[in-house]
């Protein structure tokens, strides 16, 4: 089951159940859905029931588009150095614990969407990253449940100002991850009931259409239970609530001699299951 | 002017003026204001004019309580050392930009709500904090137009567990700034207006009645103009965003011996012409 926001040539926006051969409208089959995944996530929606009645529903026409399948998350949280292979390429220690760092959720743009490469910063680099959604409000979670609180997993880019990130005093990562547009999300929502193992999933980032990044979650330190408990400890995570869970290796600020996003350059995120994520870059 | 939510000892709630003899509604002045401050923000409202309104309205019965005056903000940005005196007792070199960090929105509360001392952390902090109301969507302002985008001024405290804070690894201050109950923000919101110079007001924090903050926002490093205009060449600053705008000397980490938030404790942070938020501390 893959759900998403799409927009038509016309203006309007709708949820949708998103096949291989076009998108449905799921507001159409049920109008008591507003345009928001949060609407999917309680647990009386009947997910198995409207997904089969979709597959026998007619294709959108009007040039669907997909949009961000999330919309206005609480919070986009981000763990950074989760990849073994990653924090080997930056030279840093193999973390004891997630480092946990969070991009604003107007950081949020969709698929095909332009990822604005700003004055003001000189070197932003590329990250692709397995994105969980949370589906349920959680608080102090053990891992073994972990899994029972997610709705489902999408592509995501982490796009990250590396002078910011790294050059400003007191370290914080903020900034540098944070500027507008650097959070591509999407084209869709695969619910987890469709992903047998998210700690198994290949992931590519393309430049261009060459490959800069090829591993595997397999590498990821630590496993997507382990991130949700971790943070549950912290925070109360809500439905539409975004984890963009690392990224390997092959990062353009790691490579010799390093590689940074210019104008016209096309992005590509693709992960086993989940799609491929589009962005075109533009200098502003 | 100052404004404000409160709640009814029926549970109702609604935006108020909030005047030294008790609290006016603003709903009741004018239906179409929903339960939001954003709703004051804009430049169709007669503010002055509702204000004039307001005062020459009966005060609410049924003991109304201040509630956090901003509910849902896109963001909460917080200024790390930018207390001339605070850096100084922290050892921390004076910044050459702001140290941007952040909290997540729901770790919002209101005045008199309790402050959750984590069984996580043994090191939960206090500081006092003016903070900034954001009042107009902005982007690259300059330091001479920043504060034409404030709506107004609140208490702010900047609850911190400082082993999460300064022990985990790559050095993000985020999750100990997180913790659920982290950001206590009230009473109300005066407006600009009503502030001569946000520049220069004392500010002090209170622990169970003793003074243990005691300063002046003229120690602040980076003025409130300084800090929008920085933050807004990176995030497009919205209405009802927050800044945090730092704390000054005098935190409990800081102190020989340290002192820590304990259960049964009462927070007061008083600013100049903005009241005083008090918390009491509950440990779980």
């Amino acid at each position: 089951m893959r759900f998403c926001r799409y927009q038509l040539a016309d203006g309007s926006t709708g949820l949708g159940a998103a096949f291989e051969d076009g998108i449905v409208s799921l507001s159409a089959l049920d109008p008591s859905l507003v345009d928001n995944m949060e609407a999917l996530m309680g647990d009386q929606v009947g997910l198995s029931a409207l997904w089969q009645q979709a597959q026998q529903t007619p294709r959108l026409e009007g040039s669907p588009r997909f949009l961000a399948p999330i919309l206005k998350p609480e919070k986009v949280i981000c763990v950074g150095l989760n990849y073994r292979d990653h924090a080997i390429e930056t030279n840093s220690p193999i973390p004891s614990e997630p480092v946990i760092f969070n991009k604003f959720p107007s950081t949020l743009i969709g698929p095909e969407d332009t990822i604005v490469l700003p004055p003001e910063s000189e070197r932003v680099d590329y990250e692709a990253e397995l994105v969980v959604v949370i589906g349920k409000t959680c608080h102090r979670v053990s891992t073994d449940n972990a899994l029972d609180y997610v709705f489902g997993y999408s592509c995501g880019h982490d796009v990250s100002a590396r002078d910011w990130q790294k050059g400003k005093p007191g370290g914080q990562w903020l900034l540098g991850k944070t500027f507008d547009t650097f959070a591509p999300l999407g084209p869709f929502v695969a619910h987890k009931s469709s992903i047998a193992d998210p700690g198994k999933l290949s992931i590519q980032f393309r430049l261009n259409g060459e490959t800069l990044q090829d591993s595997n979650t397999e590498q990821l330190i630590f496993s997507i239970p382990e991130v949700i408990s971790y943070l549950s400890q912290v925070v109360t995570l809500k439905p539409g609530d975004l984890i963009y869970t690392g990224t390997p290796s092959g990062v353009g600020d790691a490579r010799t001699p390093p590689r940074y996003l210019n104008d016209g350059d096309v992005c590509e995120v693709e992960i086993e299951g989940l799609g491929v994520l589009s962005n075109p870059c533009k200098r502003e």
